[in-house]
């Protein structure tokens, strides 16, 4: 497991980290990048006469293992039930590894934040032992497959009822997208993944509840499981995450409601219930799931800058979902709207914020702008296809949102590459770049005189 | 004059400010602007046999005293000589007012700043008096006028010995396009701009010169000429604008001439060495003059990204140039370096970065950029153009920079509306969000407990 804590701990020293974790997890995400290639690459793992060549699986198992749901081939007609369960397991193992590596990391730095506040004691010196690593596994691994046992049976009911599904066929299918919910994966068994089912509320209710799950992170599940009824208790993060994951869904169904609301080819057709169990299905997905139930290349540009801003924002931390996460941008947002009251310290739901995080934000925030904004200038260079539609692909990988208005399967050789690249970069960069930044011993050997520039 | 002291100066007590000086700033500006459109509205402004409405003389007011250079007329053909003398008095009139006003806060910043870190004395206490803002005020009047005559006496030169300009035409050309120039007004006495003269070193260089001080702003302007050889004494603002001025043209003229180096609608007809120099030309307009001497709109959508991301940044402040300012954009570029580095203190150029400048950084380019989305999505929303063409135009008129793809004239009245919404906000928002963010005081009446949520 990982090991966190100090080599040598000594009674009333805070533990130091090493820069290994990060290393780990990213060889740990290769790795399963690398199994799932050559698992998908096997004729067994391709429907009846199709081919998948080794580009193809290659960005199916990133897609599938960083839980973006980009795709290049049609899920539905090109794989064998041998290539689904491959895709659905490395989804799993993906969001499993994800919220574990997250939850150990968020567990060491809450530790090491208590530590800090009060006098150290010998025996709290480890960030993480082995103990916690297994109790935190196992919490995870639980609450995983109830919700989406959970969610898989009401689908399967639904289909088996109301479609007409052989039960074995809707268990199959109820599973598959629980578990593609619940990871923010987006990954569906149909050609025209969830258009079909657009206004069944009984298909697209249960799938929404499991991504907003999945995105909300494992340690804000983990104290609504155990501090619900005492919500004094919570966290800054659970407070957090909370509100901006409640905030964004209203802002963002209202959205794309108002926007799309007569257009035809998307929302526009359904009477005004249905437009908004759309919009809202649609706003869920920037959280960032990535199914979708309407022709994502048919939305206004309007609509699709928007949802930029969504996904690059993205969820909660130590959870399946992508983007700088909902506690990156609240912090931002925090900062400003301390600046323009004019209060010393950034406080937020009645507790004051860490100076520490400041910058750590910034940063997350700013790398994030330039990966996207630099992938989606290579994009145009090769491809020649409009700003819109490229900014919306490459922030939809780097979010590992999945959603497109249609292009990827399109793009050149190096438009896949360059969008492998962002998958990876967007599942494991905020997180081990937090890591890296959080974990460190800062080197403050002297401090230089004071001085400001002019800003603004 | 502003008057920044405290109403009752108390000897050992910082000054404290007034929230007054932003809405003086801000009414002085809306003054000119209505004084700047009736007088283009008189038809002894207009050429004769041309019509200019309303709307369109509130906007050519609009974009000359906030030195931006949109326009939705002619300039070489829909004013008569007065009006035109109109136009480049007001362009006057908004830099000097804009670099005195500027000044005259960052002075008041300086001192107050310098007084937090010393033993305060009563006859200190006066953050700026009126005997500052005289001297300031005639710094500025000359170094203006030296650098606007020496370069239109260039330009008159050139027009009269190599163009066969008349003497007075050559003159008044020259002094307009000078004026014009050390503004970063961007406004041409041609129809087509600049692109009569892309390839002539004698007028686009002194040009490019005289806007480039101009958006150095005038601290760093006054620094160099009393301690050019002294190094070692510049502030902080100097370092730092002298420095990412350098890199930004550098950078602006690379990747302007290798992503245009093929496109013969653009520089590719010419030979290398005027390519590299039309490059250069326009990397110098992103900070922020936006003169041009090719047609914007036949750039390669890529071209017009990168030059999005550099007239956002802009020129220096306290200068002629828009933008959230290159001051601004190097904090929080050194506060991610000092992340990634680990490092405990922010040190830019051998001395410690204010901590207070942190978070005022992050709001002005926060607000920013919610500005410029916000401009783009309602453009969207009105005009049916691309987003590329439209996110350019927007940028552009927040960061009174004036470079356009040709779309300002075709754009329905509420988007030439929300051009001059931006085109105030660019130029007023930062100046008077970064003062009444920096000269206030901060109520800091008690302490919450401190935590922090997981992030990225
Ligand atoms: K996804
Ligand atoms: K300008």
């Amino acid at each position: 497991m990982l090991d966190l804590s100090s080599s040598r701990p000594r009674p009333g020293v805070a533990p130091r980290a090493r820069i290994a974790p990060a290393q780990v997890v990213v060889l740990g995400f290769l790795a399963a990048m690398i199994a799932a290639t050559g698992l998908l690459s096997l004729p067994i793992a391709h429907a009846p006469g199709e081919r998948v060549d080794v580009l193809e699986a290659a960005f199916t198992a990133v897609s599938a293992v960083s839980v973006t749901g980009h795709v290049v081939v049609d899920t539905a007609t090109a794989w064998s039930p041998f290539g689904l369960v491959v895709i659905v397991l490395f989804i799993q193992l993906g969001g499993l590894g994800i919220m574990l590596v997250a939850s150990l990391i968020g567990l060491a730095l809450v530790r090491r934040f208590t530590l800090r506040n009060r006098i150290t004691t010998g025996t709290e010196n480890r960030a993480v032992d082995f103990g916690d690593a297994g109790r935190l596994a196992r919490g995870i691994l639980a609450t995983s497959l109830i919700i989406e046992g959970a969610v898989a049976l009401l689908l399967a009911a639904r289909f088996a009822l109301e479609y007409d599904y052989p039960l074995g066929e809707a268990l199959w299918r109820g599973g598959f997208l629980a578990i593609s919910s619940f990871n923010n994966a987006g990954f569906a068994p149909w050609s025209d993944n969830m258009i079909g089912f657009a206004t069944d509320p009984f298909v697209v209710l249960p799938m929404s509840i499991a991504t907003i799950l999945g995105g909300l992170g494992f340690p804000v599940l983990r104290q609504l499981r155990k501090e619900f009824g005492r919500p004094l208790h919570w966290t800054m993060n659970t407070n957090i995450v909370l509100v901006m994951t409640a905030a964004l869904l209203v802002l963002g169904t209202a959205y794309i409601a108002v926007l799309e609301w007569g257009n035809r080819a998307t929302i526009g057709a359904y009477d005004a219930a249905d437009r908004i169990l759309v919009a809202f299905f649609h706003s869920v997905q920037t959280r960032t799931a990535g199914f979708n139930s309407v022709d994502i290349g048919q939305l206004n540009p309007e609509t699709l800058l928007g949802m930029d801003v969504l996904m690059f924002i993205g969820g909660g931390p130590a959870g399946t979902a992508g983007g700088i996460k909902v506690t990156t941008f609240a912090v931002l947002l925090f900062i400003l709207l301390t600046e323009l009251r004019g209060e010393g310290a950034v406080n937020i739901f009645g507790k004051r914020l860490s100076r520490a995080v400041h910058r750590e934000a910034i940063t997350i925030a700013l790398l994030s702008l330039a990966a996207v904004m630099a992938a989606t200038t290579a994009l145009m260079m090769i491809s020649h296809l409009d700003l819109d539609v490229l900014l919306f692909e490459a922030v939809s990988a780097f979010g590992t949102v999945g959603l497109s208005t249609g292009i990827t399967a399109d793009l050149p050789p190096a438009g896949q590459v360059i969008l492998m690249v962002l998958m990876l970069l967007g599942r494991l960069g905020p997180l081990t770049l937090g890591t890296a930044l959080v974990l460190r011993q800062r080197r403050t050997l002297y401090e230089l005189p004071k001085e400001r520039p002019v800003i603004g």
